[in-house]
């Protein structure tokens, strides 16, 4: 594991950079990237963006988004890749076959293996823009209105707006800097909380209504079928953070999302409260996934699945907070 | 108008201290209430906090929320009356006879008309909370984890969990300093937004899956019958925030929520995303309210009361925004 001084020195001797991100990339990611990007080119380095993914419509917004690069064939070499919010092979890319001698990973998820020597892995951070922020300021690379609405970007959605307990006084004071420098606050809460598509607000009105919960209202959860897909012409990435209105009720400590995949499948997610830890549930259901935030992917009908996931979260809910005091349920 | 070294003055004089803030108290007026109560009394005053209206459930985790004493009736006299987060009149309480020479009004909001000579009014300040943070820092009272809370909860929710355009780098400088003074911003979180009762969620879910909108997509509106209220036992505290799904859609500019008081008669609400101008619209409606959010009461079988709202909405949009470029439309 590697320090941002060694970073910033491998840095010094590279001209021409790629920067890529994770699969499915988020705000914290694409934030990042294009920070340092737009940082890195006032330094009058060459840099390429490429994920394997698009960029959400969410963020599209963001300042030269539109210059990322998209697929999963990486073209020609480069003097420096640099991996950012995620460990490398989250990238999709590359193939085990990296096109660049120095290879630099930057990271505040703690689940990073740190594998390459240059990696700068900070879990205190909020969020890996956090981290950017730092890196930019070190290079000397002055701050301006673009860089800094990428980054305020980047840890307002790894905060949940600042919401949740990776929330410190840090982030607060960087976020304030950046403001100064130029970010928008509402601009980005427009783009990033604001600019549903309709066929979303229907979809998520048909999908809370069906909301069901235990006896012990600790467990709770919603189903999006194919056919409600259908009927609303809408897809999964409509369904980002349905699961979080599930959460935020009273009394719930797990919640669940069942996805429908295909006719026999269905993808599932969970969250925590934060008092019942997920980490090892998930394996069991065979995926992936934290202490507050787990999925997998379970084969069988609707009902099967349901039984099947509904019970495994119920087992863990209760070797981990004992049995349910019915008294405790609450509206 | 006057200067908070003024307001300091005349505290320092005072022994027996009455602290109110307006009908339907929110988070600001909560927060600041409760922080300068408990500020208060680590100086020695004794210090009484009354309103109107009871806290709101969300609310009640806020230390020594309990202590807020409820109803229209003010008892016995004191040195000083303090009225925070509104003009006096708001409160409901006093009837014009306010039992104390010494009458301090602390507000943000720029439309308080300052009629009280000992008035300190900061309309660039996000929360009423914010300044009472300076007016408690200024009177050498050390912050503390409890105090710390209830302003970190004012201005967490006055700036909508730092989303709204009020949210200044002076906000989250703040917010960072009660952090390392002990508020827990996921405690806060948990409770403002995590809380929301069972019922909530499937009225929430039936009144979404409702939404229609205009044939050029930029005004939607949901309605909330008796009848919804009823099949889910819930009231319209549940209703909170439900129209701000609605604005949050893409192309919408006038989120419209349509909520049934009596056979024929609707509380209508109206949020802008900004571009358009409501405040005179409301009162063409006869009611009130501002740029960004307006109301009103309709009577009127439904059919009756959308037409009427919706026309009136849609000649204000078509005013101030021109016609529809119905390319416009997305998704």
């Amino acid at each position: 594991m590697s320090e941002p001084a060694d970073i910033i020195a491998a840095l010094r001797n590279c001209n021409r950079l790629l920067i890529s991100v994770h699969k499915n990339p988020d705000g914290d990611a694409l934030g990042s990237q294009l920070a340092l990007m737009l940082a890195l080119e006032k330094s009058n380095k060459t840099v390429v963006a490429q994920n394997i993914d698009p960029v959400p419509e969410i963020y599209r917004f963001l300042p030269a988004s539109s210059r990322i690069k998209t697929g999963s064939t990486v073209e020609g070499r480069y003097d420096a890749i640099l991996v950012l919010d995620a460990d490398p092979p989250r990238t999709g890319l590359f193939d085990g076959n990296y096109p660049a001698d120095t290879r630099i990973n930057i990271d505040h998820h703690i689940t990073n293996p740190a594998e390459w020597p240059l990696t700068w892995l900070a879990p205190s951070a909020s969020a890996t823009g956090e981290m950017v922020y730092e890196l930019i300021q070190r290079l000397g690379i002055p701050m301006d209105r673009e860089i800094a609405l990428c980054l305020y970007t980047a840890i307002f959605t790894d905060t949940g707006s600042f919401r949740y307990s990776n929330t410190t006084p840090k982030s607060m004071r960087i976020a304030a800097d950046l403001i100064e420098a130029g970010a928008d606050p509402w601009l980005v809460t427009e783009n990033v909380y604001e600019s549903f598509a309709y066929r979303r607000i229907k979809l998520l009105g048909n999908v809370l209504a069906g909301v069901e919960r235990t006896e012990d209202g600790r467990i709770a959860w919603v189903v999006v079928t194919e056919e409600l897909f259908r009927r609303f012409g809408a897809s999964s990435e409509d369904t980002e953070n349905f699961i979080n209105f599930v959460r935020s009720t009273k009394g719930v400590e797990v919640a669940i999302l069942f996805r429908q995949t295909a006719a026999l499948q269905y993808k599932i997610s969970l969250r925590s409260k934060g008092r019942v830890d997920l980490s090892g549930l998930a394996q069991s259901l065979g995926g992936g996934g934290h202490k507050n935030a787990a999925g997998s992917t379970v084969d069988g009908t609707l009902d099967e699945v349901k039984e099947r996931v509904i019970g495994a979260v119920n087992n863990a809910v209760e070797a981990q907070l004992g049995s349910a005091s019915l008294d405790g349920r609450r509206s």
